[in-house]
């Protein structure tokens, strides 16, 4: 069953179409060192449609990867700029590699790698990420085919346990927490901005 | 001296001036349990303009005061959307409160607060932020005044230790690594994005 929360937020990105970087929000993780760190992602939709996992794509060989293994947690911003409005979401985050045996992950980590772009798909098979900076030519390759992942492709899935949806519009703003208990169903309390 | 990086950040803030959104980052910190926090803030320039702290302000009843005062420091991730370039920076936080006791720091928050809309100025008189919704007529009150900020308005200081910019236009993507070194220069390190 879709969460609350569900319907706010795809009014957010319906009204925010018109934005390309409107599907972008900032993933927060901790380190193995435990700071902080926080970089720009892109949002692939949700996992299967119909359920509360948001996914994401990333590189075996990206520095996000070891925060994940240590410490499976992120906290999610998305600011809309047309709207102006924000969503915090926090949760657990889980790896999907070319190791998962979960047939139906497996087969979203595939359908996600198919549906990409040519370009997206090439970062993939470039020279190792925040490495010293590699050769122009060794950046010039064709893209791999769309029906086979790259080993080092995986998808993440961020289920979340707690949405924090900010309206800057409005006198006053309006702001709404959505909790998840522990009896799987979701609390909605509206508190002061 | 102003460190290297601050001329591509110009750059980027003069280039997306057009965009009021292009002065938002998000800021993540560490909770006191050691999950990631990420949210929206407002770039308010560097302090005194020729050092190389970013300016944030904040309110001693926001939830990120306790995760900085149990560790104080922070990733902002700043995208510009209309030159479509991002900058990871991290970097040491210090409130500075009511408190404050150092002159200069002291006269910063005074001016932070001089400069800031009434509007912003007046969220700080409205009820306790996250706190279940409170009645309308608490959030209708006179802006504070403008030479005498309130006690719960904090400047918040960011001084980065490490920058990381990606620029997403170009091909292949640009990327460069900024990093100050015991010796208090800045290294500067072009990667693979």
């Amino acid at each position: 069953m879709l969460a609350p929360w569900r319907s706010p937020l795809s009014s957010a990105i319906h009204r925010n179409r018109s934005k390309p970087y409107s599907r972008y929000f900032q993933l927060a993780t901790v380190t193995t060192e435990g700071y902080p760190a926080n970089r720009t992602v892109v949002f692939r939709g949700f996992l299967n449609n119909e359920q509360n996992s948001l996914k994401i794509i990333t590189d075996t060989r990206s520095a996000k990867i070891q925060d994940i293994e240590h410490q499976a947690i992120a906290e999610v911003c998305w600011y809309f700029t047309k709207t102006r409005e924000q969503f915090r979401i926090s949760g657990n985050l889980q790896l999907i590699t070319a190791a998962q045996t979960d047939d139906n992950l497996q087969l979203a980590r595939q359908t996600t790698w198919h549906n990409l772009s040519a370009a997206a798909r090439a970062q993939f098979a470039w020279p190792n990420p925040g490495k010293p900076a590699a050769d122009q030519a060794e950046f010039d390759i064709l893209p791999p085919d769309a029906d086979t992942p790259l080993d080092n492709f995986c998808l993440l899935l961020l289920t979340p346990k707690k949405i924090d949806h900010l309206q800057l519009r409005g006198d006053p703003q309006q702001r709404c927490l959505y909790i998840l208990e522990s009896d799987r169903t979701w609390s909605v309390q509206p508190v002061n901005p």
